[in-house]
């Protein structure tokens, strides 16, 4: 048993998905999360700026003796895992890539796999080096949705809101045509927009939340190594810009529950 | 006369509406221009993060021996202003508010003047204070736009793009309805939705471009302290994204033209 605490963190709110199952999966876990809300957006920047930021919220979670770091967003799976490995030294990193794949080659019936992502995520390949690793002749259409993320964190999430119908409608058409069974949602920030993907796709499409496959392969990889923790402190919240009140109200939506503490402010740039 | 060249700075690409019609009002002026594309959006952080910001590419802009720094921002000018000068010392620094309230103060026929910006710079009041110390009895209708940056920055600006039209519609109906004769684009990068918006409230409407009248506000200060330039060396432009295609791909979008040159990286967080 283990009770250091699980470090988790995303360019946003939307690794909150992430920590959203692994509080259900393993309630006994305390979390340390950092929003990185003072530079959000990541996936519609380059690789360089993405691997300093990931490297600096590595540091930073570091810093609270974790004994694991959730990267619980897209975009620094598919673009920086190695050197926020680098940056973590022997703290195990996971992202999200795995465990959606291994839960996409699983759903897929027809052998027909869509993936979503921010475009630096779509850009990068990752999902389709794994999910090719996994099963070879499995057929992939990726998508880029680079607006996705501000749309989101935005608040805007409901299935008739206007902006998400034509988005989805624009991005996941060529996914829909090619009659894809399944569809990673290669980005924590859209299972907020689970009701209107499910939609658009209707009900022979599995939608994977990558956020949700995270956690349950972190679940295994703590109970696998004997890690778990007994028992539970609260959950820390932090984020990188100070408007700490935003983020309260908006992660509700995300938790599905009141976060249940206070969110506090951290200069990352320093770390 | 004075050849040092001219700092402008902006979030991302907006500023650079500003850098057009400075070129072409003053052509013998030397431009070195910062979009800090590895954080934009600016107009959805807290002002302390603004701030911090602001405060940076002021610094990092010092570098070059400027003469004068032109905010081209409206949200750094409604919310930074001060603490911008702050960090400029004895180099004056040029903001977006005053000019554009006193063009729509001379445009406006009826007294009533829309003002639409990023939600920080409408949280501000700065334009509603501005706009009521030239004229007190002035009647204003300001709305928050906060996905117009998002789109803009992914390069989508048609008028009949069909996000740009829902938007145009959802933020400005309020001002289409309080009969405003004149709207002041207060966001640098709202100039590239001016088709739209001009189809949308229709020709009655004066839209003042923010960036074009500080252009002017700069030109007169020049030319009124004995500040203009005999020849302008090439314009220099920065980013603080490594994605600097990306910026020099959409750059001519907003300037009209080829930036002509190359675009360098800056690391903005080192100032």
């Amino acid at each position: 048993m283990n009770d250091r605490a699980i470090g988790v963190f995303d360019s946003g709110l939307g690794g909150l998905t992430c920590v959203k199952e692994l509080k259900r999966l393993m309630p006994k876990e305390t979390i340390i999360y950092f929003g990185d809300t003072g530079r959000v957006p990541y996936g519609t920047r380059s690789r360089e700026t993405i691997i300093k930021y990931v490297s600096q919220n590595i540091r930073f979670l570091k810093t609270f003796d974790v004994k694991l770091i959730a990267a619980a967003c897209g975009t620094a799976s598919t673009l920086a895992l190695s050197e926020a490995r680098d940056a973590a030294g022997d703290i195990p990193v996971i992202g999200v890539v795995e465990g959606a794949s291994e839960d996409a080659v699983k759903a897929t019936k027809n052998g027909r796999i869509g993936v979503i992502g921010t475009p630096a995520t779509i850009g990068s390949g990752a999902y389709e080096k794994a999910l090719k690793s996994i099963k070879s002749d499995v057929y992939i259409k990726s998508a880029a949705c680079p607006l996705f993320v501000p749309v989101v964190e935005n608040g805007r999430t409901g299935k008739d809101d206007p902006i998400v119908k034509i988005l989805v409608d624009e991005y996941l058409r060529g996914i829909k045509e090619a009659g894809c069974d399944a569809l990673i949602l290669g980005c924590t920030h859209y299972p907020l927009l689970r009701e209107a993907i499910a939609e658009y796709l209707g009900e022979g499409t599995a939608l994977i939340d990558s956020g949700q496959s995270e956690a349950a392969k972190i679940a295994r990889y703590l109970n696998e190594n004997g890690l778990a923790a007994e028992s539970a402190r609260p959950a820390r919240f932090f984020v990188s810009d100070a408007n700490v009140y935003n983020f309260s109200a908006l992660a509700g939506m995300f938790l599905g529950e009141d976060i249940g503490g206070d969110v506090e402010k951290t200069d990352i740039e320093k770390y």
